[in-house]
């Protein structure tokens, strides 16, 4: 007889079947949102949107409402929210970092100019907020805007380090709370908001969400070096390219001689690149593990996300935010 | 015996004295809301917050909930998340024009960069939120939200007519209507909400702030090419240097031959400008009578500001939101 037992299903996908009604909620909110008689607007905006992102800030939100036994309409406007805040700050960010290429394709602002993207992030952050007053949680709202802030001065602290070696470890990690793990926390923060839950559950969500994003975060570093199982090719290297000192490269210059500090100060620090550079950084990560000890650290996160479910109820939707957690780090190998 | 008849005072100047108590307030909102660790984004908040701003906006919110006898604090949050949202647009205007001089001075993005202009300008965003979110009023939220989605739409039309020499009257006017006088209206709107006034009383307030900003930028656009007392000097040419087609020059394009026709093309159109073309752009307006057309616009739309108060309680604060309206336009002579 054959063996029917399923293969383990990536719980990404088993999420977003258990939540596909909603999430089709959500996609419509998305469309309907984005729109404007001014062309252009929806048009950077799906460019973003419709870019294959696997909306897993949105799914958070409806999830953790589902958790909950939430009734009623409001997640799906507040998980569109946090998609448009997402794609807002993905377009500002473009213009921010000024590459030709991202994640192996030409950023908005590259399509159709700096000031189009400035202009359509700002459409779509204040989208974002016409998205929370519908959902009529003045606590939310707070949640949400507060995460912005955050976000912004995140994203201003990432701009001052790039380029500078002596950036710690403790400061990239704040960076990183503040620029990806904020908007996360949040995402999951407002649906026990709107579900009425104690204060501990919401406390807990959104350690949860937070958790959930510096291992989110941590992955995605790692894997822009190509992960542990580095093939070299495409969708790698534009934080070496950006000069972004990440936590890989953080802990091999805290491991590293003086000769690799050298390599590292004229390939990021002075941005002084040949085509031969990339390998030789990877290289060097390897040498001092410090790829698998980026990983390592991304599964520390994803362990306290999984942990801070034990306080939200045992059931279909908290074990697939739990599986989602584990997933975040598995996709690196 | 000495004539003591007061001389006509300026009636920005009585109605910011009436509302000194209040204006500090928001002053000292707008002060430790710009406030965050991450040094540069209060150094850059306030490069524009403390450029000598006449705080018009916050003045018609706070004005005019003391008109309606409103008693609490949250038209002071809300006057400070107006001027917030109104200084981001600044920063994200600069990035989108790219000039070197604005008014006669650095432009932020120039002093600190495009990457910081963005996201110090999402930062005071997302702290206008954070402050709306204070006053604790939804519909007020509804509003203002509103209001930042049409401003960002008004910008994107904006930047799709620049060097278009066929913009006409009518197009214009909307993408001032979205882009200046959207907020007046929810800056004049928002204070009858958190006073309860009836709907009416709404409905009228954001007319006076429509037609007010209306008037207002009319007025700017004309200031622009000196008024009609034109003294050719410092702070005029920036929309004739960046090929905004603004009033002004719609008119002088309906009304002129070929040859002007030519004149504008190749100055707005085609961006090439010698040292003498301003003072020729300002010899055209002034033969086609432009400039006395923009005003006299401003001057209906400011009449209309007015009117819209009869709706409204007859008392000194309706009395100096209409000198306000006039004197928007009077500034211009």
């Amino acid at each position: 007889m054959p063996d029917f037992e399923a293969a383990p299903v990536n719980p990404a996908v088993r999420l977003a079947s258990l939540a596909r009604t909603d999430m089709a909620g959500v996609e419509a909110l998305i469309a309907e949102r984005a729109s404007s008689a001014t062309a252009v607007i929806p048009a950077i905006a799906h460019y973003l949107l419709d870019a294959g992102g696997k909306r897993i800030r949105p799914l958070i939100t409806v999830a953790s409402a589902r958790m909950l036994g939430y009734q009623g309409r409001g997640h799906l406007s507040l998980a569109a929210a946090v998609e448009f805040i997402h794609s807002a700050t993905l377009l500002h960010d473009d213009v921010v970092d000024d590459s030709e290429l991202r994640r192996g394709k030409r950023p908005a602002n590259k399509v159709w100019g700096n000031p189009q993207s400035v202009l359509v992030g700002d459409f779509l952050f204040a989208r974002a907020f016409m998205l929370m007053v519908d959902a009529g949680s003045m606590e939310a709202l707070h949640v949400l805007s507060r995460a912005a802030a955050v976000i912004a001065e995140g994203e201003v602290r990432q701009l001052a380090a790039v380029r500078q070696v002596a950036t710690s470890r403790a400061e990239y990690m704040d960076i990183i709370a503040a620029k990806t793990a904020a908007l996360f926390a949040a995402a999951a923060q407002v649906s026990p908001i709107l579900a009425g839950a104690p204060a501990r559950v919401e406390a807990a969500m959104e350690t949860y969400g937070r958790e959930l994003g510096l291992a989110f975060q941590l992955v995605d570093d790692a894997l822009d070096y190509g992960g542990v199982a580095v093939e070299l090719g495409k969708n790698t290297g534009d934080d070496f390219r950006e000069g972004k000192i990440t936590l890989p490269v953080a802990l091999a210059l805290e491991a590293g001689g003086d000769d690799e500090r050298g390599f590292w100060v004229r390939t990021m620090a002075e941005g002084r690149q040949s085509p031969d550079d990339f390998d030789q950084a990877v290289t060097i990560l390897k040498r001092h593990g410090a790829l698998d000890a980026t990983l390592e650290a991304a599964r520390g996160h994803a362990a306290r996300a999984v942990e801070a479910l034990d306080a939200a109820p045992d059931n279909v939707w908290s074990q697939s935010l739990a599986a989602l957690a584990e997933f975040v780090v598995e996709r690196a190998y």
